[in-house]
């Protein structure tokens, strides 16, 4: 297996923190995005969408996108569970991690890439070519702020945002937190629960991925 | 369990094949998405997010997002199966259903609410107001095309979009190709894969639900 990676780019972080949650290892090629290595012909076969994560299996498969890649390794390395035990833990992993890619890192991605100056004609990632729409950023932050503040209600009565366990859906959690400060999204002030379970999950070794 | 829905939503409509794919015979209520119940105090109870499908069950837990439902169903009522039959097959058909979301659905969402005058502060789901975005439309509309081109070369060298088998990712497809039509986007004309997996999907008879 081979993991296709860019060490700044949070998307592929969600997948670097669930590989060292499971303790795997993997061998892992850095993609250079920042010098347009994921438009070259050598990685278009790889994926053709142009976007990292990705992981190459050993007969030449290529699975993309973070849930897929998540799952498949969860399969395949099931200890520690990373989304959920039974068929009720599972669906409100996958629902919280979908809710979470949706409304939280749409909004943030939406509101970085459609203002970046070096994401000029790149406001949607893959192949095409498209015009940043400044209104488009103004609007993913404050879908942002909305986020937290639901994510602080969901983690009002809970230790991790799918329940009782830490999941896949608390790393999503923890890379579009960080993902919204670097784009200067700052949590809400008075989200007490969102900055606990921040604190806690952000403490783990894993995070540094 | 009870299932939430709406007959003429295409999210909903993804659970409703799905679930007559199943031969499953679920309570359904019927939620009057155009009179705005969705945000109504009854049904924030069921979903805070203001939108369906949303699954109930009997201990009164509720899920959310298609995905999350259909793998809960999936678990429940394993035959025929809809995810794949082993962990690659999994990963290509979350892949899959994942880019369908992405990359079709969404860019029809935004073509569709962005200009559709009854949804004037209605641009995003869910319960708060957001003004409309016309350029958004229509990068929408572009993005929907390239979903479109992508979704035939795909289709090329095989029966169905994740592989030799009808899946969930099969369903989502559909239901993005004719929400498309329905916001009058069409397919290419040369997209001639496409067009035969269609008849071949469209003429299932899970297809009317």
């Amino acid at each position: 297996m081979k993991f296709y990676d860019c060490k700044t780019a949070p998307s592929p972080r969600r997948v670097r923190i669930f590989i060292a949650e499971k303790g795997m290892d993997i061998e892992t090629v850095q993609v250079d995005l920042g010098g347009g290595e994921q438009f070259g012909e050598a990685f278009r076969k790889i994926n053709a969408d142009c976007v990292v994560p990705a992981l190459e299996l050993d007969d030449g498969t290529c699975i993309s996108e973070v849930l897929a890649i998540c799952s498949y390794l969860e399969e395949l390395h099931p200890e520690p569970n990373l989304m959920g035990t039974n068929a009720a833990e599972r669906a409100s992993v996958l629902m919280w991690n979908t809710k979470i890619e949706q409304q939280g890192f749409m909004a943030i991605a939406d509101a970085f890439r459609n203002v970046a100056e070096r994401l000029k004609n790149r406001a949607v990632t893959g192949p095409e070519s498209y015009a940043q729409i400044p209104e488009l950023a103004e609007r993913g932050r404050k879908r942002a702020e909305q986020f937290f503040q639901r994510l602080d209600g969901q983690l009002a009565n809970r230790a991790f945002v799918a329940g009782d366990s830490y999941s896949i859906a608390d790393i999503s959690a923890l890379v579009v937190t960080d993902f919204a400060t670097r784009v200067k999204i700052s949590r809400p002030d008075d989200a007490e629960n969102l900055q606990r379970w921040y604190e806690s999950v952000a403490g783990r070794p894993s995070a540094s991925a």
